[in-house]
């Protein structure tokens, strides 16, 4: 008989491979009082070269074997590993502390990662599993503990690990590695973007898989349905193998719509765009066959730094995607700080409720010249492609109205300066707040465009705080109330015949599509890796099906009987 | 020239009067530590006792004098004095630390204080200002310190403070305090809901009023506009007597209302009902005039406990408020505990945002054990008059209709066990988030009553926390999105015949009456000193201009173009 192990599914697809295990590390590190502080200092700052060198020759090897885009966490691996301040904080510590080098790096590297780690986006989870890495790096030369090249692997396997990080993830092959199974993580861990970024079936969150599974042994992996199989007898086998060939060949599918138009069944055209953190991930918008950027999130370049971002710095990143978009249109969120997201250079007011406090517009129109610098920086950008500017966390038409009057006042600036930007820039804002969504067409008066975040409309539309795992089962974004508040945003925008877009989680989710395309969603802007997959799901919807089946759902009473009427639909159609 | 000083206006009327100013006192309490703790216990067994006496003696006095409601506060004050379990809590300090007894009675207290101090609701800031005054009391005694009996004043004054204690303000007479004015404080403050509660004028958060004032000076006071004028001619005096008479008649005027039913000038009738938080407050609702008890915050019951209360004790509570109403309906809410209301005898999780996090129904669904005992205690209550079930923070309908099924099966054990209560009990829903203000026709299947809670919807509408500074400024209960949300709640209860009432601070708010009454709104439920006021001021207000009224404001943009149409609409009607 085999036996089946329940996990989370975290990137689609089916493999059928033998087991790599990777052994467990327990690295014990303790405070152990060093004497000489001289000799502990040398051999951290050994360590850390060490670690830079390597990661500079991983970054040469891996672009020669897997191209740039992969070889481009290195690089910023090695930004992290040579961080002049963060070695001074070690050093601090043990100069005033006695600690020896190792304790010392865990240490200053939980705080920062104890800084990210709570926070809800994506971009900063990665970050995260960034800083952990590299610290785990360091302590192993300060240790002497050797680090596993899986570069090398070069027979078809399936990784089986606690958990992987992104330098170890940035090495596989997919040529090689047909999926991985870890016994931690969920759907929103670095294991899991990557997997779904390198489109390799994945697992998480098996918990002893590193026991349950030997290594050598040839398993199956479910990714699709989060299972993983062991013990296989050769029919069973075969079937996994078959649905292999046919996710294979629906993956080959969808490989057609790339440079295609989104388009509905009967013809209506939508937009499928990519939201993004950084300019680093250009490469895999331009390869998704998204049709512009979404939501670029501006924070990166104010958290990734140790001061504002000067006007010159931001032009200058802003430039580089605008430019690499190629007049494909780029909408930039303004900082959206604050909440669960701080700065290491500026200290937010303590509040009991973060996320109904003092961030984003909230605080950009407090800080004029911080948001001055961002507006000219963005301006100036503009003039090189198609631009939006996106105000976040919008409540009343008044925020709108200044954010608006602000951005003119820079245009009249780089009037007298002489300075170049696009005179139809467009200016829009997200609605992630409950009162937005009700008042939309007094808001679609003065905005350009509508973004809806679903996962803070959800969050506050539900009260519910979906890092609060008590009350997480309230993240209900079908509820047919929140279908309401997006069908008012979305009728409210059409009001004035503004474009309305959304940008959270949702505009990607298969069962949120039809919902969304029946409701009038114009933009669907999401991570990229999921472009394909709802450009081919939306062509096989008719417009008036849809329409229907956003009627029906809007008139149910609980999120669970939406779920199904959706699931039956989509089981009608062929998709 | 006279001059004027700008302070927050926290009860209404004129007032013209010599100053009575309260010395301020800088009581300094030092740790130093004590040898002898066994005589420092004496010392400390002593102060309480004779506090004890005192409270007692004043309770007495004070109900001869001022009447029994007046003086019930000596009651509750002399029970947190003589708390066996705070007072071992002082002793084990004295021991464990050698501390004085000032300071363990200062340090206890104020760990008391913290608790209650940062919560929202105003009963709670009365507990806290009692358990500061008490503390007080006792240190006074401690130290040899003389406490000042405010009931000796045989002249007409102004009483100008620091800040009022609720010892003191219980002493006030109102034949001769004409109104007071205060350093501290604010609208929600315990100086300002006492003053409302007597009906003297008051002026708060002066900040220096104790030195611009001298003792004995003729000074005004006008409560309604926040204004305190020094250094009177005689013109001045007169018009500002002239004023106060225009408000006394004012007043008379109100008295008129208190034995009729609300209803508007051209006769639809509504309900005008109080809000309580203890059954304590009866007495002040029955004085009211009030048509019934809109809200009963059975949080008190279980804050003020070291235990969570019985079924019997609850029952106990339940039935005295049901049967002094006399046929009125009284709605109790059931547990509105977590967010910010904690209890000393369990320990809610730590959430990085309490108040979207486990609270009032997410918390009682989940402990079943502590809402039975609630359900059937309000059950058991419902036999001796009129009684709704009334749950907060109701998000899905999935939890309504689980929170009454529990009901449903509560009343079945009864019946088994022969207890008899009221077949018919109305069982309703707070309307607090947004998701179950855009979702009500759904919820009016189920629910008999909505009564909407502004305080909460207006901060989940505005994804805005009322109690951090830098974004009370989105305070805005009359912003058109929120009379969109409170529209949709009125006509979704109005599509199943429902009636909708409202227990926020917006149901008593001269400002938001006129809107309320055209949006539809059946029952206003609010603090019992503004029940007459609400009364009148319907009694002038056509349903159809009403109606007009919302119409409009329902199309425009912002907070500030409402009010300024209400005030232009309160201009035109006498009231």
């Amino acid at each position: 008989m085999s036996k089946k192990l329940k996990g989370i599914g975290a990137s689609e697809g089916i493999a059928v491979a033998k087991a790599l295990v990777l052994a467990e590390e327990h690295i014990n590190i303790q405070d152990t009082k060093i004497s000489d502080t001289k000799a502990e200092i040398t051999k951290l700052e050994n360590a850390i070269a060490v670690s830079v060198e390597e990661l500079d020759h991983l970054r040469q090897t891996t672009e020669v074997k897997l191209g740039a885009e992969k070889a481009a966490i290195f690089e910023a691996h090695k930004e992290i590993a040579s961080d002049p301040a963060v070695k001074d904080e070690y050093i601090a510590m043990i100069n005033d502390d006695q600690s020896n080098a190792e304790f010392a790096v865990q240490t200053i590297s939980n705080k920062y990662y104890q800084m990210f780690a709570e926070m809800d986006d994506p971009y900063f989870k990665e970050r995260c599993a960034d800083i952990k890495d590299v610290a785990s790096r360091i302590i192993k030369h300060l240790m002497g503990i050797k680090i596993i090249d899986l570069s090398t692997i070069k027979e078809e396997v399936i990784i089986v690990a606690e958990d992987l990080t992104p330098s170890q993830t940035a090495q596989l092959d997919k040529k090689f590695v047909k999926g991985f199974a870890t016994n931690i993580g969920g759907r929103t861990s670095h294991a899991a973007i990557m997997a779904r970024s390198l489109e390799i079936p994945a697992v998480l969150g098996l918990k002893t898989i590193t026991q349950d599974v030997k290594d050598g042994e040839v398993f199956a992996l479910d990714g699709t349905n989060g299972i993983v199989e062991l013990d296989l007898d050769q029919t069973t086998i075969d079937s996994y193998l078959a649905e292999a060939q046919k996710f294979a060949a629906f993956k080959e599918e969808l490989k057609k719509f790339k440079n295609q138009v989104s388009k509905t069944k009967d013809g209506q055209t939508k937009l499928i765009e990519a939201n993004i953190g950084s300019p680093a991930d250009i490469d895999g918008v331009l390869e998704s066959g998204a049709e512009g950027i979404g939501l670029f999130r501006s924070e990166f370049l104010y958290m990734d730094n140790d001061h504002f971002p000067t006007e010159e710095e931001q032009f200058v990143a802003y430039k580089k995607v605008v430019e690499a978009m190629n007049k494909q249109l780029v909408v930039i969120r303004t900082l959206d700080i604050g909440g669960d997201k701080k700065l290491s250079y500026y200290e937010f007011p303590h509040e009991m409720n973060p996320f109904l406090g003092y961030r984003a517009i909230r605080f950009t129109l407090d800080k004029k010249e911080v948001f001055r610098d961002q507006i000219r920086a963005l301006l100036r950008a503009s003039a090189f492609g198609e631009l939006g500017i996106m105000f976040p966390m919008i409540a009343t038409v008044d925020e709108f109205k200044d954010a608006k009057a602000f951005v003119e006042q820079c245009k009249k600036e780089l009037d007298s300066e002489n300075i170049k930007y696009d005179k139809n820039v467009q200016i829009g804002m997200m609605v992630e707040i409950p009162a937005a969504a009700v008042n939309a067409d007094k808001f679609a008066k003065h905005a350009d465009f509508f973004s809806i975040g679903t996962n803070d409309l959800v969050q506050y539309s539900m009260a519910a705080d979906r890092m609060s795992e008590k009350v997480a089962y309230l993240y209900q974004p079908t509820n047919p109330s929140l279908l309401r508040l997006i069908k008012m945003t979305i009728d409210g925008g059409h009001t004035k015949k503004r474009w309305v877009g959304m940008c959270g989680e949702m505009a990607g989710d298969v069962q949120a599509i039809p919902l969304l395309i029946g409701l009038g969603l114009d933009a669907f802007s999401m991570s990229a890796s999921s472009v394909l997959r709802a450009r081919q799901l939306m062509s096989k919807i008719d417009l008036k099906d849809a329409q229907d089946l956003a009627n029906q759902a809007l008139e149910l009473e609980t999120n669970e009987e939406v779920l199904a009427l959706v699931d039956a639909f989509l089981a009608k159609i062929d998709h």
